[in-house]
């Protein structure tokens, strides 16, 4: 799946990828309406809404990109309703060709991390039969419990030919309370980062690992030595735009081949519509307004990968 | 709901929590053949079985014990009907009178961590309507994004009186990894253990906080310390029994007031009829062998309790 993604990047010159996390404040009014009138001001109203509302970004920005990632947060806070808009979002980006991040964040111990390896990237054997519960193509994971919660998910991704990508400095402002703190002489991250290098050695897609990390955009110190500590590791990059990261900011995240990071929006794409530089698509033009905000971004980031 | 429990744990003398986290080589062969003949061996048949299975046993021993803990992992991993699964569980139980502690380990940035409070914890809004999507009564928490990915969680707890266990200290193998590492001159798992009982603080139920914490039974001197670290902070402490923990273990996770600590065990309980002990009972006793082995942790706590 490693090769799947450096080739859809290449194919669409974007080391981008959208992140599918909708608010229902960020969901156009109409769309909304459409949705309570049918199915009421409940939870499934709600599912409906941010699937119509998502269908509308995919349909419009799909070929422009190689990834979505949907944060299932957003969904699940929906209960049963929006877990399943969840999934039918990641399997209408998947027909749409584009490689699904599932967002999840998920760690624990050893069958549990196997669990939910088998439900997000895998199959679950249920009699004789093995069948995918959800089925992205990445999925996040979360290190805090160590080698033995990351090592189901690996086990499943070699099975499965998926790959994960293991938190190593979050893009958050309070990331560093724990990540940052020094131990031996150097932050908890860069240790995080040696793992991340090292659980990947034995993953290898043509040229980086299916073993990736995330390291947010608002650290572009760290992103530079966690660039040089883990060479072969494709690198996710939340946090550019609405966060505060910018194009000049993400060079480092990158190696010379122009490959190894990809960078993740979410509101800066999908609420576009609602910042002033894209205000005159209006709402009905919510996904168009999408459209322009990722053809702004991949510029943003072609430029300042040529300035570097 | 801290107060809840501590109420609950009085009422039944069992400071036990009993962890629902079915997997399908627990369920007895007759219910999942039931379960399959009505749904096929699907995704569907699936949860039915696990559902049943877990009916039986909560049915056997709800009176017996203050609260259980579902493993959403163990859910996940069949998908949505998995998910649903895990909400008439969580549902069943509060039903019973039973405190619900979702194993979800969850934790994200600001917002993303606040949806999943929301799902969890809270209410969504939907329209002019708040709705719960599921509704446990506390959830574990994991910490490594710092306090801007707990303390959405915190929120949403003082809204609605409920509970988060964050995880300090886990029962695994290789959670010393990065928990044990050495920061400032103690272990990174104090510090998250100090930042639980500044966060705790100011959360105080009647005489325990509703910030609670997990620390691994397999690891009881690190027990010890982080006990007097959190003094006014509930343990949840899993890894008892099946992981290794013992009785004599368990006295020093709680303080002089007999209280502070909870402890669980999953497949020691809910596979009891599979262990030579409990051989007898046979698969279609597998609710009573679930019964005897909670009466039989009891006494082990309880023995050791009276020893210390």
């Amino acid at each position: 799946m490693i090769n799947k993604l450096i080739e859809k990047i290449q194919k669409t010159q974007a080391p981008i990828v959208v992140g599918l996390d909708p608010m229902l404040k960020y969901v156009p009014e109409y769309i909304q309406k459409k949705a309570y009138a049918e199915f009421g001001e409940t939870l499934e109203g709600a599912a409906e809404a941010i699937w119509q509302y998502n269908k509308g970004i995919v349909d419009a920005v799909y070929d422009l990109i190689p990834a979505v990632k949907p944060q299932v947060a957003m969904y699940e806070q929906f209960g049963i309703p929006g877990m399943i808009a969840f999934k039918k979002t990641c399997d209408y980006c998947q027909e749409k060709g584009l490689v699904v991040i599932g967002d999840i964040k998920r760690g624990d111990i050893g069958s549990t991390s196997e669990a939910y390896a088998i439900g997000h990237l895998g199959k679950a054997k249920v009699g004789a039969n093995p069948i995918a519960g959800f089925s992205e193509d990445f999925v996040t994971v979360n290190p805090y419990l160590g080698s033995d919660g990351v090592k189901p998910f690996i086990k499943v991704c070699q099975e499965e030919k998926k790959g994960i990508f293991v938190l190593v400095k979050t893009s958050n402002p309070s990331s560093g309370e724990f990540q940052d703190r020094v131990v031996d002489g150097r932050p908890l991250y860069e240790l995080v980062g040696e793992k991340v290098a090292e659980w990947g050695s034995e993953c290898m897609g043509d040229s980086y690992s299916y073993v990736g990390a995330v390291v947010g955009a608002t650290y572009p110190e760290q992103g530079k030595i966690l660039r040089k500590i883990m060479p072969k590791t494709f690198i996710l990059v939340p946090g550019y735009g609405a966060q505060g990261g910018k194009g000049a900011d993400l060079v480092h995240f990158f190696n010379e081949d122009g490959l190894g990071a990809i960078i993740n929006s979410s509101r800066g794409i999908i609420a576009a519509y609602q910042q002033e530089a894209y205000a005159s698509y209006g709402e009905t033009g919510y996904a168009d307004a999408s459209r322009a905000a990722v053809i702004a971004m991949k510029e943003d980031i072609a430029q300042a990968l040529a300035n570097r």
